[in-house]
């Protein structure tokens, strides 16, 4: 999924891709996200898309590498999985090459550790679904030379991304671990039965995810202090966090019990589309948020306005 | 504030609203709001709203809430201050009447401790800007007739809003919970300087914070399993709440040195838009963001709708 969001982003905006995957539906998954991100894109975008670049895929690692500027790795979240594959196909890559990891989790220098050429490789995190969602966080480990980060920033922004690059690897770099956050916290709210995973949802979509489709987390609270800003937020709110529902911090375990809550809840509340379907929907909502937010020019808009202007002067 | 937000909706509803509040500046600020409110919730209706309901400031607590149905108490959060206004004013308001408290985070039954009437304090807790944001979260405690919550789920959605209501009450009810597990991962990464409040509010905005604005946690994560669904996601990234970032849940100190360090990023990121500008700004995104999802009729969009619907039959 991951993989195929970054071929079609790729290829939508004029590069040829390489893709290797030896799963046996790789192909017609690939292909069914490229034709969501066919339709989705250009619906955001009010500016003259380049020629599609092919994409093809490769019988072999090698094959697909060979050549390539930018080698986006999305293989499963396995630190020994992953550095195999680079040992593997830093064999074949050009070492001026960028090898981009998707990884929600691990640390560029986790990544790094067993290769031959520990600079090339970093990572770059994006967000489903890739073709639309602009945020890619960009992350090195101490060893990384800047410039390495500094192409992946230029190449990511010329794909109509807005890359975010940490100050210092992290696990889970900076928005994984907010979700990380969250997913505990509601994972909790189901297993205690306090709220369904529907009314969870709902609590988000319905109240502050619609603020955050705009302002973050910092942004929307410094509207709290009113008049006095984040100065008095902090003050105001602040001893909050020493409250005694802060101390629900363990993670509750994923026994089968749990498992078959949600995935029934889960069922109730969105069975009534297939995924595909839902993924349409889904797309559907994001183009016209992305594009409200455009006509406000703020935001994911004003990225957006930022790529169409590139893309007018032919850059 | 919140209790500027809730005079605004309920007038702008039709409402009669009277308002107590002893701030030297209160009617000025609930005044603005209500400016913000007429400007904005329009907007996102295309129906005509009822006449717009009076809003008498009064002099005493006793004169606002002598003959309500509805009372909404916003006062700031602490539990003794609201006992004590409760037992004010619980010798001057009807016993049929609902007094709801805005707090994000004491349960019912905290609220209810020290009342000689109970069964009438419940929680009803809005999102700012309350005139814009559907979410409202209800709930009362054990010994809450489920009548009471029956009435203040019709009256919330009588005036637009999506009630959620919680099957038992809970320190933070749901969306606190999940907002103050994300401020306590935001702080840290600000704390550890791996990340500006801007570098979190963009990762924020740019990448989830979008597709939470049309579906919640749950449902995207469902997407996220692909064909497999909500059981395929749960046994391949279930395991990574075990992993090692899932440990860093303790609370930062609010020292004076933190407050520093957000509130000069805060002013850096967001200082060039004074507070009333930014709120406007606000405003005018989410109504932009509510119309889109209205063209889509989902979510947030989809309460809209219904309100229309209701608001032209009359109801």
């Amino acid at each position: 999924m991951i993989g195929g969001g970054w071929a079609a982003r790729f290829a939508l905006m004029g590069w040829e891709v390489r893709v290797f995957d030896p799963a046996p539906e790789a192909a017609r998954r690939v292909g069914e996200v490229l034709a969501g991100a066919r339709e989705a894109l250009p619906r955001v975008l009010d500016a003259p898309l380049p020629p599609e670049g092919e994409v093809i895929f490769t019988g072999t690692m090698s094959e697909a590498v060979t050549g390539a500027r930018w080698i986006q790795e999305s293989v499963p979240e396995r630190l020994e999985l992953k550095q195999t594959i680079y040992q593997t196909l830093q064999s074949h890559v050009d070492p001026a090459a960028v090898i981009a990891s998707s990884t929600s989790g691990f640390k560029p220098s986790d990544l790094q550790a067993m290769s031959r050429r520990p600079e090339q490789i970093i990572v770059a995190h994006p967000f489903v679904p890739v073709y639309l969602l602009p945020a890619v966080e960009i992350a090195g480990s101490d060893i990384t030379p800047p410039e390495v980060l500094d192409v992946a920033e230029d190449l990511l922004t010329g794909i109509g991304m807005y890359p975010l690059r940490l100050a210092q690897e992290i696990d889970a770099h900076i928005a994984d671990r907010l979700l990380e956050a969250v997913w505990r916290e509601a994972l909790w709210l189901v297993k205690d039965g306090i709220a369904t995973t529907e009314q969870v949802d709902d609590a988000i979509r319905m109240g502050f995810g619609l603020r955050w489709a705009q302002m973050g987390l910092f942004e929307t609270y410094r509207l709290g202090g009113g008049e006095g800003g984040m100065r008095q937020f902090l003050h105001q709110f602040g001893p909050a966090l020493q409250w005694p529902w802060t101390k629900l911090t363990d993670v509750p375990e994923m026994d089968e019990e749990l498992v078959e809550t949600i995935a029934t809840q889960s069922d109730a509340q969105s069975g009534a589309y297939e995924i595909p379907e839902l993924e349409k929907i889904r797309d559907g909502n994001l183009v016209a948020l992305l594009n409200a937010l455009k006509g406000q020019d703020w935001g994911a808009g004003a990225v957006l306005k930022g790529v169409e202007a590139r893309l007018k002067n032919g850059e």
